[in-house]
């Protein structure tokens, strides 16, 4: 080993020169937020840049600021568009400038929240509890920080089926059972609940999907049918999943009625609330999602409707021990001590599936403070309001219409000129689609309903004006008429 | 709704005011960094400070920069630890400030990488090629970045269990089996294995526990045994868990020899990598895990031995239909379009669980491009030598013993002052442990060995120095003769 060797760290050799390289991405990232809405919504990353990322792995050390100049010209002007004033496509935030810092001083601390005796877990702890406040669960309940949706809700089913299905599941298996267990909710639940039933042995065949009323609610009758029936034929209900905004359409189960059914056949009350538990800090929303705080767990996701930077998901529990029990598995090497850095009150890993924990909590805690939940629901609120602009735009419109009721902040619509068959329609509405997001106009997305390709807008998004949707309805309407001629 | 509401967002009200405030965040940070070995490796949160942490849901914005002081007088000086030069606790990285800063850039663009037509996908996927490379897989296998090793762990056994189960197991479920499926690893094997497999309702039974040799690693003969026993029983053996580097003592398991058994019994052969498989950069350690090319599956953590700051993890997967075939499902709302955002080769989301995810790509691509693998690779075989060096001390040292075979970089020994019964020992090593914690001397935690309590050193770090082992040694001793007198 040289002299070199022995010496060299994945520090800096010169730490201004470093300081210096960060000082200049902090005026380049506050440039690019500041001026976002003035470029293009979406652009495709052309084909010579893509070329750069098909060389193989780097052996020797390149100099920090070249590496810095390669992100620079080959990476930061494509983005995929969510931070736009005009972006609405699937469901996602903008994220915020304090929560982009606030990223980067958790990593500088670097701490690994799975568990230990210092401040993050606190922070988390503390960011869980304002969590529990905003959905109404009462305070010794449990939650868990976690990537997205998609996990949150793996970890209510997950709790679900242990807790419901007797004995014990997680030394036994789902194959020690006498009968099948099933989980219930509307043809409109988001698919990752089908993926968490699926990675949890249950099978897709088990999750029932429940027919849906004409403003895309579960049926309740439906629902409740389902349940006996499946319940006279020798399976095993665990669990009612209710949705309070849905992907397509941002419908709301009824939440209190869901409950009482629950309640009835003793089934966990797990609530998807990636798109809408979050606006309970939404003065006109609240009253919409009465009976979440009925829930067993709720699946949340600060990095949509609370615009907290990618990945900032939730759960929320409400019996600690059914949470603990389902996950909690302390081999000797992460025995907690009386003192030192290992002992500490909770530790996270044992409520879910990692084990090593990043600090997320951080970026929360932090755009919780700066700005409030009173003007956060604001924020969402107004999304709320500009889908209803939105919609009476396109209800004025002769060329355009509603595909669904307007829920919460998704408006689903389309172009049609009159006179076409489905068919030449579905068609038309996805060139105009592309279109709007070629020409880095807007970025809505696209669902389709009874058949009916549509148009969505789903605005989960604080930079959005309303005069953005003008645009967006100026343009469908040129784009579409340019298209048909 | 006010004019004022009309138009607020949650970009700063004045970009000056907020670029300033960034700019003394990246002043600290450095600084921060620079002088971490100069401060106690951990210390406690003190009470005071621990109160602020249960003030309720904050309602009205507050300052930013007031917000950032409270972060620094409350959060910023009580981390875990691991950025320390002397922390060797479990096992983890330390983070760069290059991955700190890619963190930042990553937040302010802000992409979710769930699918889509955007730059961040190549990014990911040239990473992954990287890592394809350093492990020895073809460059058509598959692979994902998921937040750490439990999360790798469970994509490969869940792709392992869809795979050999027969039949659609996604659709029907574990209880449509007429078998029990059962997975072979050693008793060393790391916990998240087991709550994966309870997670997958196989029941932790089924995670056969095979004994290890004297220098803990599977034992073959054994393996072998039960897994013909188990067929002989009725079960049906599908995956065999190697693991690289075990957490208690970095043990690593005869690769070649679980494939062979894997290739001769059918099986799913999965690496769990998490510890040492990111050490096929390192020219010493390489020849040790001959055989890791065979895996139909591996899990690596780059936020352990690469220092990429959490969260890192990734999952490589020979066939990639099996990987995709395992965990996409595309409703209508998330179809692939033939232009605009929602175009793109590969979406990520069909290879995994989460469908939201983080552009934790590009920390990885601007310290691979920083550092290069080379680099990368003489700080995991520094940390191999240092774990000699201290093994050495240890040996020399007539007040202290070596509890185990020194594997790759964990160094598991005991204060012994002699003719001392073992629950005395057990005692007086865990009172040893917490003052060098506690006195902010050294950060190393602790496991039991065939009921013999150690501490144990897990030397994963690039800031520590040949002379903070002398430190931990001389300490060791001094607290030890200090609590026995």
């Amino acid at each position: 080993m040289s002299n070199e060797e022995y010496y060299e760290t994945l520090d800096p050799e010169d730490w201004d020169e470093m300081r210096g390289l960060a000082h200049q991405m902090v005026d380049d990232a506050v440039e690019y937020l500041k001026t976002v809405g003035d470029r293009p919504v979406w652009q495709a990353v052309p084909e010579a840049v893509k070329e750069t990322f098909k060389s193989g792995l780097p052996e020797q050390p390149g100099d920090a600021t070249a590496v810095y100049e390669e992100f620079l010209t080959n990476i930061f002007p494509y983005p995929l568009g969510n931070i736009h004033p005009r972006f609405w496509a699937w469901y996602m935030g903008n994220g915020t400038i304090m929560g982009a810092l606030a990223e980067f001083m958790a990593a500088t601390m670097n701490p690994n929240i799975g568990g230990g005796n210092h401040v993050a877990g606190l922070v988390e702890a503390q960011v869980l509890n304002w969590m529990k406040e905003v959905v109404g669960l009462p305070t010794d309940a449990s939650g868990l920080l976690v990537s997205g949706g998609s996990m949150a809700n793996l970890v209510g089913l997950t709790i679900a089926r242990n807790t419901l299905a007797g004995g014990d599941l997680r030394k036994n298996g789902v194959q020690s059972l006498d009968r099948k267990l099933t989980v219930y909710a509307s043809t409109e639940v988001h698919s990752c609940n089908q993926k968490a039933v699926e990675l949890l042995g249950l099978g897709s065949d088990s999750l029932r999907k429940i027919e849906i009323n004409d403003d895309y609610t579960i049926n309740l009758q439906k629902l409740e049918s389902k349940i006996v029936e499946d319940i006279q034929s020798g399976y095993q209900p665990i669990c009612i999943i209710a949705t309070p905004g849905t992907v397509n359409t941002g419908a709301i189960d009824d939440l209190n009625a869901i409950a009482d059914l629950c309640l009835k056949f003793n089934t966990w009350f797990h609530v998807d609330g990636a798109i809408g538990a979050i606006a309970m800090l939404s003065d006109t929303v609240r009253p919409l999602l009465t009976g979440i705080e009925r829930a067993d767990s709720i699946a949340l996701d600060l990095h949509k409707w609370m615009h907290v930077p990618f990945e900032a998901g939730c759960v929320l529990v409400r019996d600690e021990k059914a949470h603990r029990d389902s996950f909690s598995l302390t081999p000797e090497y992460l025995e907690k001590t009386e003192g030192g850095l290992a002992s500490g009150p909770v530790w996270f890993s044992e409520y879910g599936v990692q084990l090593s924990r990043s600090f997320r909590a951080l970026k929360i805690w932090m755009m919780m403070k700066e700005h409030g939940s009173k003007k956060l629901g604001r924020m969402i609120s107004r999304n709320v309001d500009q889908a209803q602009y939105l919609g009476r735009l396109i209800e004025k419109s002769a060329h355009l219409e509603l595909i669904a009721p307007i829920g919460l902040d998704i408006v689903c619509y389309r172009y049609n000129p009159g006179e076409t068959d489905l068919p030449t329609l579905n068609h038309l509405n996805r060139s105009i689609l592309i279109e709007l997001q070629e020409q880095g106009i807007a970025a809505p997305s696209y669902t389709t309903l009874n058949d009916r390709y549509c148009i969505r807008v789903a605005i989960a998004n604080h930079r959005s004006r309303y005069e953005d949707f003008d645009l967006l309805i100026e343009q469908t309407i040129r784009i579409g008429q340019s298209i048909s001629a």
